[in-house]
């Protein structure tokens, strides 16, 4: 298991591939699987862990991105023969290693972060065994063996009752994430909003976040951790997932499902896959469609979204998926 | 033979590891052995070409550094059972792919950028063959193979006057090439200045080069080809290499000798190993004894130096210390 070394796996707070990798790992070796994850040093696993990296590029400036994702990469690939497969959760780079070895390599694309990078997965077309973590995210030019999304733990979740009196923002503080429509539609619809999550994008914040902020109308609580997080969404009304971009997977939008929480969301990426419109929340079209959707949250069923996440989201059923295609590459 | 791909093999203008590339792979086709030059697609060799890039990263932004430098390495590894020996100009990142194949790599050193990238050289020390370029670049934790200096044609330099009346910088124009050190020089001697070179620093260029040009005391002629380094060369009284890092190796202080040019320099890095006090130009301390050196240069016979570029400095030299090293290498 190649997970990304941008932070610790599983991450402490934000760091979505890490957690993917962590879940998919875990869940492995609770089925008796031999697993060796490849993360950084801090990283924590039921499995064994290997790391070239003292820690996550993104968490310790002493680490240097390019030289440890080489010494990171390689690493893997030079125990190849140990391994039946390689989960592949890193991106790209693994990639131009994978015709050196015989091991087959499962390839999660989690998202493109540009076209630019698109001549790598091309150029490995052949060879390579791309899972796609939503439907919406398939590029055309590639052969995928699988759409498999992405699954969190659900029981970890609370079902809440929803009555704190706020909708919540929970994501990157980022334009790609619409903070700023969902101070928008919390101010036109009057309901408090709560903003939780790790500030990427600092210009933004300053310029239009951050004035808005009153602690009452609208409240920054900065990242949170596990505990938080599913006390703040038990308690909100909604999440307002406004997104600016075709995300490829929300996996904040499944842990609000998983607590009862419905989701008001642009239809964009993945979006109408996750989220089924009028049943589990609703998909808008603009900051209008928004404010009235928040007025018509009383439909939805709470118990509908909490099922839906344990019928289509748990990492039970991710694990189910890769553990079927990974059997299906090594038979051949 | 895997040339780096910021530029052109060989470059058009500035590109000193892309030149050595290029030296190197002509002069061991010239041999007779059968060469592949990994490159920019727009390279030029009478070996064979082999490129994954279609031209260098830093002169078409189209070129995505990351993605084609992944592409290109791996492409001489997936070929790398065809190869008695791979000779790596590239820096690190082709050691983490050089424990997947059983073929030799050579890797020269040409310089560490940072202390930062050290942790990959050290962790391939075993399996490497480091070639330093100069015996002040060598780091203490890594083994060497041998040092081999750089090479030029020697021949393609004419031995010039020296009349022209000016002192001549040529070299990127940043803090580590001391610019700002070399017009201060200038100024006090009393002897105009010609800058030659590409802005690599343009905050620098603009506070302490560019309010000293007038186009008389202090010229500035930008980036110059062959023929034209071959005239200003030709016309210098001497060249100012004035750095302000540990340079490990200075190919305008050879093609310099090689025109029959002295070298003014502080000793740093290499360059105790490139000029030979009072010979071939002068060692000097500070921007003072500098200065006393301009006054003295009367002193140095310009076909020292040129005879000095013909012993050490040719490009068959450094062929033949290749070819001698890639053979002991091959033959174990």
């Amino acid at each position: 298991m190649l997970a990304s070394i941008a932070h610790r796996t599983p991450p402490r707070t934000y760091g979505p591939w890490e957690q993917v990798a962590s879940t998919l790992a875990e869940g492995l070796v609770a089925r008796g699987h031999d697993v060796t994850l490849f993360a950084t040093a801090d990283s924590i696993t039921r499995g064994h862990l290997h790391s070239a990296a003292p820690a996550g590029y993104e968490e310790d400036e002493s680490v240097d991105a390019k030289v440890y994702e080489a010494l990171h990469i390689s690493a893997v690939f030079e125990r190849a023969h140990e391994f039946d497969v390689i989960s592949n959760q890193f991106d790209f780079l693994p990639l131009v290693f994978s015709r050196l070895v015989t091991t087959p390599m499962v390839t999660t694309i989690h998202g493109f972060s540009s076209e630019r990078i698109v001549p790598v997965f091309r150029a490995y077309d052949d060879v390579a065994h791309y899972v796609s973590i939503s439907d919406a995210d398939r590029h055309p030019d590639l052969t995928y063996a699988e759409t498999i999304h992405h699954g969190i733990d659900v029981e970890s979740f609370t079902v809440g009752a929803g009555d704190g009196g706020y909708l919540l923002f929970l994501g990157r503080i980022h334009p790609d994430k619409g903070t700023h429509d969902a101070i928008e539609v919390a101010r036109r619809a009057g309901v408090p909003l709560v903003i939780a999550g790790v500030v990427h994008d600092a210009d933004y914040f300053r310029t239009l976040v951050e004035p808005h902020l009153d602690g009452r109308a609208v409240s920054f609580v900065g990242s949170v951790g596990p505990e938080e997080r599913d006390r703040l969404l038990g308690g909100a009304r909604a999440l307002l997932h406004l997104i600016g971009f075709d995300e490829p997977f929300g996996l904040s939008v499944v842990e609000s499902l998983a607590a009862g929480t419905p989701v008001i969301a642009y239809p964009r990426g993945s979006l109408p896959e996750l989220v089924t419109d009028g049943r589990t929340g609703f998909l808008v079209q603009d900051v209008d469609t928004a404010v009235d959707a928040v007025a018509r949250l009383d439909g939805i069923d709470r118990a509908a979204c909490r099922a839906e996440a344990q019928a289509r989201f748990t990492s039970d059923r991710m694990v189910d998926d890769y553990e079927r295609l990974f059997t299906r590459i090594v038979l051949g």
